[in-house]
């Protein structure tokens, strides 16, 4: 089993690192502050006796040997940067339990065949530079490395450049590592464990996602003296598109989200109507063809309710990822450990996406979800209990070991 | 009759401070684009022969004598200030005709027994610190003046601070000066006249405004891993009372009109359903029971609208002007100076609030509107024809100069 006490210790102590306003963090990605908690995390790597690569995406890898060199490794991980209103644990939990096993077996005298890899994927969230798990997907070959350099966030910088200014991009071709397996803790982020009081989710599916970047085009006109007949009101596409959204969302129950997050209206003054609304929708789904349909649905009717109020609809997806099914062996490894470690358990479909979603396209992949307080996420107040934390990473080391070959 | 070129060069030549992106300007109220603005209409007075006092809420007077240094004076003026993607002629027209004024009356040696005091209202349009009209208001007697000076822009910075910052916090308290009476040229900022033909419009009264901040509270969510009916999203809240809006103001027709202008959501990330919106409601109409139904209407059904989808509505007023009715002796001056002159005109309400609906509540006060092409203002694409300026700076003249007594 793992240290409980030194897992929780090493999530506040990287938790200081880019604090939020309210208990939270702000660490977005390629900044001066996720630069520092990678530098904390490669400290920590280099004491446990672990070696860093770093690749052209930034992403970490911290190699620690078994006995045989030559074996392919089991990789483990999550990632280090957080939403501008994020919480302690979301990414988080996941690098640190990685650790976390191999300090404890280093405690308990454990060797494997296989080497372990504590990984760090660059980017995950996908706030400041979209899409969310952007080095994972050129790892999979499904995003080109310099389109993603080439993202730039709200400030008009490159995801490139600011991943070489904080010294952060490594020597090493993205992709070029092969994996024999992948695991990744995650906090649920949602309120499904902790309503069914399970310690432990077994994630067998995981949400596929269509991020749509969206446009209503009006006229900017002077909110006072032009009449009412006259107005082409981008705010009311905008305000009709979200109820679209929600009723679309709620025609595939229990199976589909979708909400919009990210809106921005142009010029936004007080007495000026709205001449562009700039949104983005976020449809999940776990099962594809629901996915589908939901963006059909949207392509068949948003640009007919702008229409009708005189405002033009555009649409472009900037974010998209197909909802994974994980692999069964390793799946039914970490079930195994579960019920055999005593934790109450439940099998679930992951609602966020991951980097275990990306890289379960290339090597068999699985997660290990752990429950967290009232569903919060991406929130500053987003919560766990250290017991829970505990249970998610005892069951994370026994399905690592066991596939690493203890 | 006035200078229709050296009327037209002035605008433009003003026109060349704080450029916009398209063709239009960005001299945001108490910006450093605005002292500029204020030191060029400062050295035209000056070369024409007027004297500058300014008050402590930064407005500007250039007083030119009569025969009669004892007499209340005849105040004629408007704005300097822009939108931040303001036209060229929206207040400029106003100041810079009542300048022309006087330098037609050097040019054809016309003596009135009043001064004359060309006047620029400081921020009138409200947008970098609301309310609009700031100056004025405060002159009228209706704002504080400290209270002015605490209002913040969205970098945090007040007013005050920055009236003091640009230079032109003056000695002279405000509203110590007493009026004759005041008249202000503005466009129409709206499609009517254009509509109509007209070149003149002969403003009979003023739409009263109330603009309304709300706020819908929500919770800050994974829109991915929560479920459906546990959400509270305050987007749609936002999207109800977009449509509240409209009906309440459709309702009222012709004399109403309202918007949601600005709009900010929080933590605006594409994956997080909205925690927050603040918005602005813009309520116009010249009827004053109107404009009163309209805003109990709103409380009577935002808050339920909201509620409905486990929302939480709150509102506040941050601006707000009572439908004025302009002196029926100055009107008259107008409408017979445009009939004298023969230029086409009209009755009309204006539909924007103006400096001039505040001093209205002190001094005999009025109003001369100039169409604009295809009704848009508030916009860098607002547009005027130098006949249009033309006629309006000449009945302007007409008018001003029958009540100075010529
Ligand atoms: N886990 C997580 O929030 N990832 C970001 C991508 C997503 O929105 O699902
Ligand atoms: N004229 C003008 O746009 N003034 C600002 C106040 C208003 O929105 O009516």
């Amino acid at each position: 089993k793992i240290n409980s006490e030194r897992l929780w210790n090493s999530i506040m102590e990287m938790a200081r690192i880019g604090p939020g306003i309210a208990g939270g963090n702000n660490r977005q990605t390629v900044t001066d502050e996720d630069s520092e908690a990678r530098h904390l995390f490669q400290d920590w790597c280099t004491q446990a006796g672990g070696t860093m690569g770093v690749d052209d995406m930034g992403t970490m890898f911290a190699r620690f040997e078994g006995t045989d060199p030559d074996a392919l490794p089991v990789y483990v991980g999550s990632h280090l940067d957080t939403q501008p209103t994020g919480g302690k644990y979301d990414g988080v939990l996941g690098v640190l339990a990685g650790l976390e096993i191999i300090r404890s077996m280093r405690d308990l005298g454990i060797k494997t065949r296989r080497p372990i890899v504590v990984t760090n994927w660059t980017n995950e969230e996908g706030t400041r530079f979209a899409p969310a798990m952007l080095a994972s997907g050129v790892f999979a070959g499904v995003l080109e490395r310099d389109w993603a350099y080439a993202r730039v966030d709200a400030q008009g910088k490159r995801f490139g450049d600011e991943l070489e200014r904080i010294g952060w991009k490594g020597d090493e071709p993205v992709g070029a590592r092969k994996m024999h397996a992948f695991f990744e803790l995650h906090i649920e982020q949602g309120p499904i464990l902790e309503a069914e009081g399970k310690q432990v989710g077994v994630v067998t599916h995981g949400q596929g996602l269509r991020w749509i970047e969206c446009t209503v085009t009006g006229k900017g006109q002077h909110t006072g003296s032009t009449p009412m007949y006259m107005r082409r009101n981008a705010g009311r596409g905008l305000a009709r598109v979200t109820e679209l959204v929600h009723e679309i969302a709620l025609k595939h129950q229990p199976n589909a989200a979708g909400a919009i997050g990210q809106i921005d209206v142009y010029p936004n003054s007080r007495n000026i109507i709205p001449e562009k609304a700039v949104f983005t929708i976020d449809f999940r789904s776990h099962v594809l063809e629901t996915l589908e349909a939901m963006v059909a649905e949207l392509d068949a009717r948003a640009p007919g309710l702008c229409a009708d109020i005189g405002v033009k609809f555009s649409s472009e997806l900037v974010g998209f990822f197909d909802p994974p099914a994980f692999d069964e062996t390793l799946v039914g490894r970490v079930r195994d450990a579960a019920e055999r470690l005593g934790y109450s358990h439940m099998d679930i479909i992951s609602g966020a996406g991951h980097d275990a979603c990306w890289i379960n396209r290339l090597y068999p992949t699985t997660m290990v979800m752990c429950p967290c307080v009232d569903g919060l996420s991406h929130n500053e107040a987003e919560e766990i209990f250290p017991e829970w934390a505990e249970a998610g990473a005892n069951v994370l080391m026994h399905a690592v070991l066991e596939t690493a070959e203890v």
